[in-house]
């Protein structure tokens, strides 16, 4: 694994998972391992979960890690090629990336979509300039398109509480929002549940379908109650139109999963990658009662980055 | 001791004065006992001396702190049980108090009072919800109505500086300032040198009493020039009103603390938590003169975080 | 050496960079020195580089560095002896800067000029009063007037990359921009480049001379491309008007640095500070091609302050 930017294969994820629970058991295992040894998270748009979690990642294996937050700390950057910048940016990404590179062993980017240039956001641009430049191991915080750590934990999560059943049904449900919100962490799900062998069902009001790129290997159901039947885990995310690009095509509050919606789900377990909008997206009875792994999943996050950081260190 | 919230006995008070001051002798007495520890700090408001003193505190017990600015780099936070959060909030603070809980070992919050909402601040609300749902032990770097930690590293001064005088009197002096300002620091200076023994009076304009809560046990004198005589040491603060909530009722400038106003109480060391508005609550000649014990304080705030989180972890 | 905030002796340069050139090659040569000591790396103005390699040059020493943002995190500094403060400031210099001393056995200290008051700037008045106030050890992080560690990273890569001729030809030249841009990276360069005892011409329209103190020793030569005849060490950099300060008075497109340029300077090395506006101050083809040092004095900055900051030690 040279970057960590994207699922690869059934093999790494499944050694991926292995060495986090393992350091979920003993977080402090390999604390000599990064010895010396510098993480750079650059945010170009705000973090909670991610940084802190990556922080405490870097530290349980000795290693420094230094947070720069690009959109308060730092300064525009620009990013296209042979641009004459005598304009707003201050930076161009090639220079930026490549004193990162040189300040750091791993770098761990977060760079949102624009939802307003489908094309660009498709091709990762942004995140991929950081990768092209900055010469060094980058793990993915978040891109536009994909939230690799993120799912590395859901599929931790979805080991913790499968452990019977080898093939359990997961079901990816769309549930609404105020605001249009990127389709990384949608994607990144179905990306790891169809790759790591699961059985993954998508469900949407009719419109929202994800780039088949990510969406394949997947059944899309537009039935949310036929979708919902016989679930093991439910997925709950919103996420805005990619054929219609970063649009809010319905806001149906009927799509709101409450524990009625799970009648014929009655062992599901409900995911939420946080922060979630109560009431909005998933009910406070779901969230607050027996079923949800919310906090599992968060939890499950130092111990993902921590797998991720240690296998790029070798 | 669970939380760090209040002045709980004057027993407590002393063993953390103690331990502090062995702490101020040799800061790194006990590094190995916070190895692989850590505390989140977490800021709703700015901070400059709370934050770097309680870095340090940490550091010197071999932890790692780790600086939340929830007003800057975070998002806003819902507060309401049972919100729809179809607006501005967009994350609970059940789930995000929740992760924290999981991601450290001691959260350490700063949550000012709105002044505006009486009810809400007196409840220590907003505190109060991080508390709840937190699950672990927490430190207040000053709440809506309270800043303990503040208040430790006063009285570690008062015992500094009062080695043979068992019952100093101290007196608190309400000062001018321009802005609405909180009572948290007055308030826990009172209920802590009260608690303690000491002998408090407290001098401000008719209107300015504080919460009777906090002000028992001390006597209060609205002519500040009586209640200066003989003064051991002054506290020098501003505050708003409590009784007509969060209002400036009074700027009448002769209530700055002068040498002119310490005529007959020529011992008096002079106190204020800082920042401090010179000219405004405090003359210069005050604070450049022998009599300021404000830097000293400011120091002590390292060594009454670092007591704290020892005594917390156990 | 008490202080670091300028050029003192070639004597104590030389020292400086051989120290930085071995922690260079062994960046962890002296982790015992700093061992429970701590650097306050305050910015009061945004940086990237800077504030990465203070941190990261601490680090090797087994120091920690804390960094305050002050116009992020912080609030707004009276610098004024006697203000009534009264208005818009929160706190004085004297005790911010005396509290910050207590809390660090190093200050590292960031404060641009205003570029409106010249006489102010000239005498590093805000950067001066931390000096004045704080009562320990402080290194400059670019001042009103100087960049010294821009300066000694610099020097360290025009040693490394003239190893065969022992008094090479450098070239200030300045570059166009469409700010008004400091004149603390030109005039600590000139400090330094003559006060190591290198041949140093400095090239720039009529009007943008700079301070007399900074420029003497050096050849001054208004025809460009006469200037970089021959040259070994090209650095490009924009400033603003001394004599009619803070004033942009030509954006001559033609001095922006291209190969053109360099036709009679066949082996010359180009050198920025970054950031660099690419194709306003210098072309693509020079910073993506093999004369551009850039990437190189970035990394030097690091192996720059861990020297400088080792001294600083004792």
């Amino acid at each position: 694994m040279k970057h960590f930017t994207q699922f690869e294969s059934k093999e790494l994820g499944q050694e991926l998972i292995d060495l986090a629970l393992s350091y979920k058991a003993n977080p402090r295992l390999d604390l000599a391992k990064g010895q010396g040894k510098r993480v750079g998270c650059i945010f170009l748009n705000p973090s909670l979960r991610t940084r802190v979690s990556t922080q405490i990642a870097a530290q349980n294996l000795g290693m420094e890690a230094i947070v720069l937050n690009m959109d308060k700390e730092g300064w525009a950057l620009e990013m296209k090629e042979g641009a004459i910048m005598n304009k707003g940016t201050v930076e161009h990404i090639k220079d930026a990336a490549g004193v990162l590179g040189s300040y750091f062993d791993i770098l761990a980017i977060r760079a949102f979509p624009s939802l307003t240039n489908r094309e660009e956001d498709v091709n990762d641009f942004v995140f991929g300039q950081f990768v092209k430049y900055c010469g060094i191991p980058v793990v993915s915080l978040e891109s536009a398109i994909r939230h690799p750590l993120q799912s590395l934990a859901d599929q931790i999560t979805i080991r913790e509480f499968s452990l019977e059943k080898k093939k359990p049904k997961v079901v990816l449900t769309w549930a609404p929002h105020i605001k249009a919100i990127p389709h990384a962490v949608a994607n990144s799900f179905a990306e790891w549940t169809v790759g790591m062998g699961h059985d993954l069902t998508i469900t949407h009001p009719a419109g929202y379908e994800l780039d088949p790129k990510f969406s394949q290997g997947a059944t899309i159901e537009h039935n949310q109650s036929k979708a919902l039947e016989d679930a093991d885990f439910v997925y709950v995310k919103n996420w805005s139109g990619f054929n219609d690009y970063g649009k809010i095509i319905s806001t149906d509050p009927s799509w709101m999963l409450t524990e009625k919606h799970l009648k014929n789900a009655k062992n599901a377990k409900v995911m939420h990658c946080l922060p979630v909008r109560r009431n909005l997206e998933l009910s406070d009875e779901i969230l607050d009662g027996a079923r949800s792994l919310v906090q599992k999943q968060a939890e499950n996050r130092i111990y993902a980055a921590q797998a991720v950081i240690s296998t790029l260190l070798g």
